[in-house]
């Protein structure tokens, strides 16, 4: 059974039999049969059995970055994304400390209002809705201001899908020695991160993007002397990361009651990812759905909003087309009917949609997509797909 | 098909064909193969067809307690039950007031930490492992203590099982025009609770208890008025329950990607909750599968910890044999072994375990349990099980 009949089976939904559509999302995504079905069964989150599993998607996290098990923490938390990465912004930084938030979107910019609410100093380099923040821009703003202890950046920022350059900006952040917090949470899993190669002090991911698992749970990858100083940083009983990982360390159970479902089918997701050739594999797979896709919405006239070096392998960005016939709730709508859930724009000058890459799918269903999407421009009747001028 | 039937089918989890065990325990517990099912679709969290659940959990649940829907706001949030407790205790007091938390075990102590980690100032009235808090104490305690705004109680105290006097509580409270922030977590669902015979003003819950939903999210149920009062006092971005509530009005999505397989599964549990009557049909099989327990563990020499009219259809402590051959970890083993997951005690003070009544089990379950407890027993070389003196 192919990898597409599979996945199509997996969508099997309902007991009415309908189909549920494919999400070309940045997650929730469309995840295997099997992961899915990994959640029909009950945990007692207190019993040896679930903490095996908890431990086995510690080890593996930690191996898939390649960080030693005795200077590097993987912490998984109850909660969305978002919730990682408040806690993780919380623990890295100190309470005297001073963030610089690269932002180039909605995810750098959140981060930023993560540091309002908790009270910690920040200054926000905006590069707008999708330059790349290079490492040069950096270094000036570090060597101009000496109190900045932490620098933050967003790996692929999702609402553009820009893959910014962590590399370079790792370097330069790494050079002055300050520490360097990214959030990866679209990009973990696919595209390759290791801190060999880019040293990290944290990162943050969650179990329903590229690892392609269920939603319900972020973790938190950090250097164990960083989690060790931040006792008492802390804003949140809840969103303490160094607490939660003392206590799995302490009894191999989470905290409070972890989303026992999410948590296994994460665990055969993550053998999944293993089978399918890890990090290296994955992301051949997501850059043939990316270039299929990229190629196909071009031919049929549409405009990508970021020049080709800088698009992801994880969600890629098109202008909507300026002819007066479209709308994308109707689009949208179009779209599902034949199967396909994509995403809207985010942008907060021009008019854009969002597609996805990630998720069980191949570059087949990427073929039926751009056959939806001529059938449904078709339908609106759209016949030219040039962004407004 | 009986109910017991069902759910043993339902447990027939992974593909050794082993079966898992009864989780006799207070959540994540024994669910429905049907909610267990209702995971098997991927859900864009975007989508209206989500959205839809998610509109028509809100609505069902604020139904469940007759809260009126002009007044009050049901609030889901992402995360463990403890996420929403912390949630609603920075939303519901004022960073001016002050709280008297009512404590006789391990969740009225962590609400404590939480106002401490918050820096809300409180006072606890400790009643120790397992002496209900009476209305007349609560009284007395506001009365000495105007500076007091706010009353924080727990319903079903899960760590002894004891369910304390909340209607008495209430009317304390209400009277002196103090807020009662009610965590209802073990029994919300199978413990009436309604807004005309409880003036509560927030009351938390969450998906994995008497609902029998899986774990991932909890929820707020609150006033209005409070929740629009609290603008600019949550000490976190993830937990401010105001945000959540404004956005999920404006758009019918959650703010941050929710655990969209368990809130499907939570919208099929809820659909059998009502099938079952309500919390009124709940109520009479949990306590069924309570009253059969205890006699039953009586017969065989156990003791409960609290005398009859403190125990509620939740769960159940019983001293631990004071026999010399009996050892908590190899009784665990031994039920383990057989079928039948229960919980370790939390008291300070004396040894002892807990068994749950509630997830999708009946007496014909319990009346196995007892077999099993009595071979386990027999494996053991106990044949006394009286508590130590
Ligand atoms: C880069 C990035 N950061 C943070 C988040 C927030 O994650 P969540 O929606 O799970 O809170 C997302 C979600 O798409 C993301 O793509
Ligand atoms: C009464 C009560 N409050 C709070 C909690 C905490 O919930 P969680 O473990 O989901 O964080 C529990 C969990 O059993 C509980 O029984």
């Amino acid at each position: 059974m192919s990898l597409a009949t599979a996945t199509r089976a997996s969508c099997l939904a309902d007991e009415s039999g309908q189909e549920a559509p494919y999400l070309l999302t940045p997650g929730p995504l469309t995840t295997s049969a099997t992961t899915k079905a990994a959640m029909l069964r009950d945990w007692g989150s207190w019993d040896g059995d679930f903490n095996r599993l908890t431990a086995e998607i510690r080890e593996r996290l930690l191996a898939m970055v390649g960080a030693p098990r005795d200077t590097y923490a993987c912490v998984p938390l109850q909660g969305s994304g978002t919730f990682a990465v408040e806690a993780a912004l919380a623990t890295a930084i100190d309470r005297r400390g001073k963030a610089l938030v690269l932002a180039n979107g909605a995810y750098g910019q959140r981060a930023a209002r993560i540091l309002d609410v908790l009270g910690r100093a920040h200054v926000v380099h905006d590069k707008g809705d999708y330059l790349p923040p290079r490492g040069e821009e950096v270094a000036e703003r570090l060597d101009a201001d000496p109190e900045i202890t932490d620098v933050f950046l967003v790996h692929c920022e999702t609402s553009s899908g820009i893959l910014n350059p962590l590399a370079e900006i790792a370097e330069v952040v790494k050079a002055r020695g300050k520490g360097l917090i990214v959030d990866a949470m679209s990009s973990f899993g696919a595209v390759p991160l290791a801190t060999e190669t880019v040293p990290f002090d944290v990162m943050v991911s969650s179990a329903n993007k590229c690892l392609e698992g269920v939603p319900g749970f972020g973790f938190v990858i950090l250097r164990q002397d960083l989690l060790a100083a931040s006792a008492g940083r802390a804003h949140s009983l809840s969103l303490d990361l160094l607490e939660q990982w003392c206590y799995m360390e302490r009894t191999g159970q989470w905290r409070f009651t972890p989303p026992t479902h999410v948590v296994a089918a994460f665990h055969t997701a993550l053998a999944e990812h293993r089978a399918e050739g890890g990090v290296a594999g994955r992301l051949a797979r997501y850059t043939r759905n990316r270039d299929r896709l990229v190629t196909g919405m071009r031919e049929l006239g549409f405009a990508t909003l970021l020049e080709d070096r800088w698009l992801s392998p994880i969600i890629t960005t098109f202008f909507s087309p300026g002819h007066p016939a479209f709308e994308f709730g109707r689009f949208y709508a179009e779209l599902k009917a034949r199967g396909f859930v994509i995403y809207p724009g985010k942008l907060t000058q021009a008019e854009s949609f969002r597609i996805g890459c990630i998720g069980r799918l191949d570059e087949s269903v990427i073929a039926r997509l751009l056959d939806a999407v001529r059938e449904a421009l078709a339908a609106m009747g759209v016949d030219d797909c040039r962004p407004a001028a």
